[in-house]
């Protein structure tokens, strides 16, 4: 790998005569920040192409001067991925302006948009032609399609739908050389060798750098409902599942595990907020989407009733309303802004197997007993193993009481999820936050391989140097 | 690239003090050939190993020694991609031996099966836990997983549950190096670097060899039902798809398109086929499964009055028993074998984008005009874009009779698919058939990016040299 070089006024100088004014903007320290404060960028050359061919002739003459090039998107990632601290003035390369829907065909239940694409205005353009595009992540508002594939985002939906990866059908890139992956398509079925969508999809820019995507659109559900379950402890949540899925099949489209502990939390911190049930030590709120002949409400009566009997559960709502839905939905989506506003010493993002998950939770308090006394709030996608293990302090105590104790926190649970087989990047990806994560608990065997790609497609290393591996 | 040798006597006496003396088997004419007896392997050294350390020492000593490696699985593959016939004594490695199921666990809906598993007892073990793995091949009675993931199996439920790919969680293999991949996981949720996995499913063991897998499990469906209906013309059955599909949901198994040609070949070869709509021009068989509320019939008639208010459907039937759905598949899965009793001249698997299926099928008999006159039997997965397009004789001519005709047709057949964006192996792989094909159609900046990769992970290019990419 050769040294890195910036990317000073020379070769600024040299790419206005093959790009557009238009690509060229000031730098905002917006683009050197991220949403949790932990990376600053130092500075870099803001480069905003509009255009597959503009992308590529940046990435093209970066190759060629060894200039660094970190791929910008909404700027929402929780790892630090689009923020290149230890560079001096890299490339930030915005896809902000790439933004338009190329195409939406309700025939073929596809949509083509390019990476700059918002994430709720590809949810919009679905609905808009009476279709469903499922992803659903806190952050759809400003979240940029090119970095919701680059991170393979997750969300709530994750059980019916898959995640981001599941859910794109093809994609164009500029690879690492300056060269167009053209792989736009609607195919469902497509085995023309390696599949180079996948292995983009998740990289998180150092493989290329995703310009446009082929997503899937499904059918909308024509009925909705939802209820909020108290369940006997987490092993009964996870009976509960196979029982819903047993019974109604696809039709679950999300089932979220809640802790007491985040209960309690609204209570104190977000009164406003409805907790049908009370606090229940561990409750599940269930989201059905059924067809046309389908009744959500008489179909939870029924799970209800069945797992009543067989002592899953001790108290439940259903909603009898769109009205009562949201609520129920709002009260879930409400837990993170609580945890806020208590302040976590820590936060995971990690998953276990589903069937682990009842004993991940049994073990967690002891894992950390040892570090001093704090509160876990755990939630989360149970449906997909994927929870929300976030740490406070006792009451009375604050965040800052315990800076020492946060490296020892995270690697207790990383630890402890590793010794049941989970992931310690369960869907916010690796970015920089990981990589030392990644070099202690990654197979062996993966993480050569993953070097040996990185190599081959990216020799001088230009491509997102040190997210997910360790630039060397 | 170093120049490749052949497992002799001396290779196979230093790999005898490594491995067992199970691990060794004579060759039998069965490796060297396929179904249907396009290519033929010269020779060869038959290893059948145990266990997934004795693959890795077999696989280090050819890389040490730049033997080839052929992947064998069950043989089934329609592509050659399991015979080297150009290749002087090379290693078929057998995965037979390894077949056993290491785990079922239906709180976590997953089973982990090792290589040399068939795919009907991965069916088999699913639906003992009450559990279902949805993959249906025609081979599923001989295909084996390893070679059902490694070139991305498809089949008749890819409408609602996608392809080998989306079944499988992770993977075991060994890489070209002789080190080992250990990705076998059940976690839905697992951002941790590259996804290997998908890049190993569908490279037909040119960049290792799948050991092991953990596939998925799903809720079986309740109730099933089918019906099959007289469809307008192949628009009409794309609008029928997404009627039925915006009511009906992922309850939509499978939708099949039939047209008239396949019902002639099955009236004239095999009367015994019941017919229950006689031969209507276009047909479509429809498959549901649904949950514990749910009533396939009462969705099917529904579907079927709404889809005929709409000039959709001209005729239709819907099963009233499971014997009479059973039915319907006989004739369906009877194709195939009607096709053969005809003989066909030349036969495809390809897709096109969905939309364009009426348009593909409509410009089809004008591609292959001018090269003589033909019957065309066109019939498939049609919710997945996915034709079976087979030319055959006038009556009264012979297959033998357009041996000169073949190549012309091929490239007349797929010239059209390229035309409309689709793909010119939708299900079955390159193998060795398609070589050149991929070098014809393939986006050059895919094709430059698969040949990195697989220099990358195997330099000596040991394995399954020949298939998917041309070896030099």
């Amino acid at each position: 790998m050769k040294d890195l070089t910036s990317a000073t006024g020379d070769f600024a100088e040299r790419l206005r005569r093959d790009l557009p004014a238009a690509a060229f903007r000031e730098m905002e320290p917006r683009y050197l920040e991220e949403p949790r404060g932990r990376w600053a960028g130092r500075d870099g050359l803001l480069l905003a192409p509009g255009t597959t061919e503009e992308v590529a002739t940046i990435v093209r003459a970066a190759a060629d001067a060894c200039v660094p090039v970190v791929p910008y998107g909404g700027g929402t990632g929780l790892v630090g991925g689009q923020i290149a601290a230890d560079l001096d003035a890299p490339i930030v390369l915005s896809l902000e302006r790439m933004n338009r829907i190329r195409k939406v065909d309700a025939t073929e239940n596809a949509i083509t948009v390019e990476a700059g694409v918002i994430l709720q205005s590809v949810q919009e353009a679905a609905e808009a032609a009476d279709r469903l595009f499922p992803l659903t992540i806190a952050a759809q508002g400003s979240a940029r399609i090119g970095g919701v594939l680059s991170t393979n985002a997750g969300g709530v939906n994750v059980l019916r739908y898959g995640n981001a990866r599941d859910l794109c059908l093809g994609i164009e890139a500029v690879l690492p050389d300056g060269s167009i992956l053209r792989g736009l398509s609607p195919l469902r079925k497509n085995n023309t060798g390696y599949d180079l969508r996948h292995l983009l999809i998740g990289a998180e820019g150092t493989l290329g750098i995703i310009t446009a995507a082929t997503l899937k659109l499904l059918p909308r559900p024509v009925h909705t409902g939802a209820a909020m379950m108290a369940v006997r402890d987490p092993a009964a949540a996870l009976d509960l599942l196979n029982l819903a899925r047993d019974r109604i099949g696809e039709g679950v489209s999300a089932f979220e595990l809640i802790g007491r502990m985040g209960l309690d939390f609204l209570a104190e911190t977000m009164p406003e907020v409805r907790l049908p049930l009370g606090t229940p030590d561990w409750s599940v709120l269930i989201d059905l989407g059924l067809g046309v002949s389908g009744d959500p409400q008489a179909a939870l009566e029924d799970l209800f009733a069945v797992a009543h009997e067989a002592a899953l559960v001790t108290d439940g709502v259903v909603a009898q309303s769109e009205g009562q839905r949201r609520d129920f939905w709002t009260l879930r989506e409400s837990i993170p802004e609580a945890n806020r506003r208590i302040g976590s010493v820590s936060s995971h993002d990690i998953s276990v197997p589903i069937a682990s998950i009842p004993a991940f939770i049994s073990e967690g308090p002891a894992a950390i007993a040892a570090i001093g006394e704090f509160r876990i709030n755990c939630f989360g996608h149970v449906g997909d193993g994927n929870l929300h293990y976030n740490v406070f302090p006792m009451p009375g105590r604050s965040r800052a009481d315990h800076d020492e104790d946060r490296k020892a926190i995270k690697t207790a649970v990383h630890d402890l999820v590793h010794a049941h087989h989970g992931s310690v990047s369960a869907e916010h990806g690796v970015g920089r936050l990981k990589v030392g994560d990644l070099e202690t608990y990654l197979d062996p065997g993966k993480l050569a391989a993953m070097r040996a790609i990185k190599r081959a497609l990216d020799p001088a290393g230009i491509l997102n140097p040190g997210a997910v591996l360790r630039a060397n």
